[in-house]
């Protein structure tokens, strides 16, 4: 698909995924400092992480496709459009890019660059906000490449952006982002023991709506169509 | 038109409102826990539900037209570009939606499920600023469908940004969203009382839309050409 | 240009222009009302006013060419795109519409329909910027027009919410919003005194940028054939 | 390139980074006179410069290019885009334009117009947010200009509408700017002294892009054939 070689591919996974863990880290300890208003801080969050996922979607996309979520890749190679040992190089590549970002976003913000988070993110309210945060995102990738590709930068940025606020959970959606999260003990932290509750509802909601948009975006031509060769 | 299964397109009407209702009651209790400024919590609101409204009309817009509310489906009823047996069914799955949708907040957000507002929203101002608010989104999509149809789910979500704050009632615009907002006690409700009031103020402020868009969006060629015909 | 009528066009700029100044005035009243930080009330005020000129401007554009402002429509005259005629008839639609915009918004929040604002706006500092407020708007109308037309709607929103801050006087830039919100004694008003000096401001900002744009916006090739012409 | 005479580019030049400076200065007295809230003021600082940045690229880059940046200059004059001189006319006029902007803030707000700022940004951490700054700001750009140019307006807004809360220096990113500020003593201040070391990281920002993006965005297939080319 992409004429890019793997290696500028991987780099572009870690450039993109260090970039939006920074953002996402660095704007949350940002704001902490500025503000005694919590939803002030998450404002300034939200807006800082909508608007660089619109420029990192879009300059990066063209490279490597722009994952930087593992529920993604994995997603792409359920469909047989990413090979399985690919996804599996560009889950790496998210997960370093990841930690470099949240030790970018510290270097700037002179604190030490090894922390441990300390919020407590755990529960099925948590747990089913993240299914809910990670179907929609997926959904909006799979809907947005059926319908409106050349605006999937925006839609994802968009999406984010309400998704920080109308799921408990602030809407991590993404493996790769969540375990970094877990290395800064600042605004956007995540304790460690409490992530593998958030992958594994990160994973079923990017699964369930892989299901989902296999039926609902299959129009009626092709769904008849398919009916019959399956007999 | 569109070539989806009347059954997708149902789907999309009721995943769509479900999402949109989560939204506005999801990111009014995320945003009422985080600050004790009434007005940065209608900020988080307005700022989720317009963006949220984007992605969705673009991503469901293809399958059922995205209209996520009786209005608006009685609006294309009643210019023939929609079955009237199709419009009752979508308003269905509208009000369907948006009490999944409300659920689905509470359940995100540990509350209990089953809630009764007691929010006032009534009087003449109130009412007045529904029709004020549904002239304007129906006004909108009728304009916008004649010049920029593509450009539509941006123009609907700029909008309700405006909406939310310029009218008195922060902009409902929706009995299916606002029957679905009736059932949570939180910064979005509605009495249910309050109801009957709202929504004959949303029907007439689309009827007027419907009638003055008519006559506007007319041009000079077309309606002399239509004068002609009409002796 | 337009293919609309004349009773067409300008009911698009009374139509406009009282959603403009219903926008400006009743977003003012809602955050004043639901915060004691004027930051706050005048972001939120920024965020509805910017997001309706870019719905407002997409769709009565196609109709009137969306002026809502007399400086604009005067702009247009002396470019000989306008009619004088024409000209006057619209400045008088924009500030009918605008008066209307006023007693929209009071009447949406239960206050009286008439009022006299009492906010003191006057004086160099605020002269001067609303010369640079107006200039600006004006310089990206003539330069949006040459170079991204179909973006002008986006550019002028954009322009606006960044000049609501930058300028002094939070950028009125326009004569008949300006009269229309003398007749509020709410967060947006002016004291009717302070009108003359506002409006004179604009206009001369409006000419500035009219003559600046007859001679920045020329290519190199045109100007050249032109000289030679010229001798 | 462009069809523009060199007058008018450096016209644009001087135009375009006196409104980006007039934003980022008179944006930030505004903002610190309505709150205490230092985040919020932050807030409406991004958010008018955000947008202005779209506005400004849109109408000016046909003419100029729209740089407003010497790093930018510099860049295009090693990529040989542009010629050496004109980067150095082009750098004078944007120092020029910038310290226009902060003297037309402060006679819009009615302060002294000559002003040495005292905010102190010094340190490792200021000086890694400046690097990273600048070379996101040239990444997007190369890239932007390599995948979707015409977008090129809105990437940079949205950049850097991030880079105010991911840097821990609220990505100045611009000597010309950084220049223009420190002849302020108000919100977006720095220090004299200061200078170099921002002047410097954001040089070396610019410079690791340009080396980066040399290698990033070159395609395989083309990658492969310079290979050859160079044996």
């Amino acid at each position: 698909m992409t004429p890019f070689s793997l290696s500028r591919r991987l780099t572009a996974e870690v450039l993109g995924t260090s970039f939006l863990v920074a953002t996402v880290v660095g704007s949350g300890i940002m704001a902490d400092r500025l503000t005694a208003d919590t939803a002030l801080a998450l404002l300034a969050n939200t807006l800082a992480t909508g608007t660089i996922l619109v420029v990192l979607i879009t300059l990066l996309g063209p490279i490597s496709g722009a994952h930087f979520n593992p529920v993604v890749s994995l997603v792409f190679a359920m469909r047989r459009e990413l090979k399985a040992t690919f996804a599996l190089a560009y889950a790496a590549a998210q997960v370093v890019g990841g930690i470099l970002g949240t030790f970018l976003a510290h270097a700037m913000f002179e604190l030490p660059l090894l922390q441990t988070a300390t919020t407590i993110r755990t529960g099925g309210g948590q747990w089913l906000a993240e299914v809910t945060a990670t179907f929609g995102l997926v959904f909006v990738i799979l809907a947005g490449l059926r319908f409106r590709s050349e605006a999937i930068a925006w839609l994802v940025g968009l999406y984010i952006t309400a998704a920080y606020w109308f799921t408990a959970s602030t809407s991590f959606a993404n493996p790769a982002v969540a375990i970094a999260r877990s290395l800064t003990n600042s605004f956007a932290g995540i304790r460690p023991i409490d992530l593998p509750g958030f992958i594994i509802a990160e994973v079923l909601g990017g699964l369930l709506a892989l299901v989902l948009s296999s039926w609902l975006l299959m129009e009626a031509r092709t769904a008849q169509s398919q009916h019959t060769h399956g007999n």
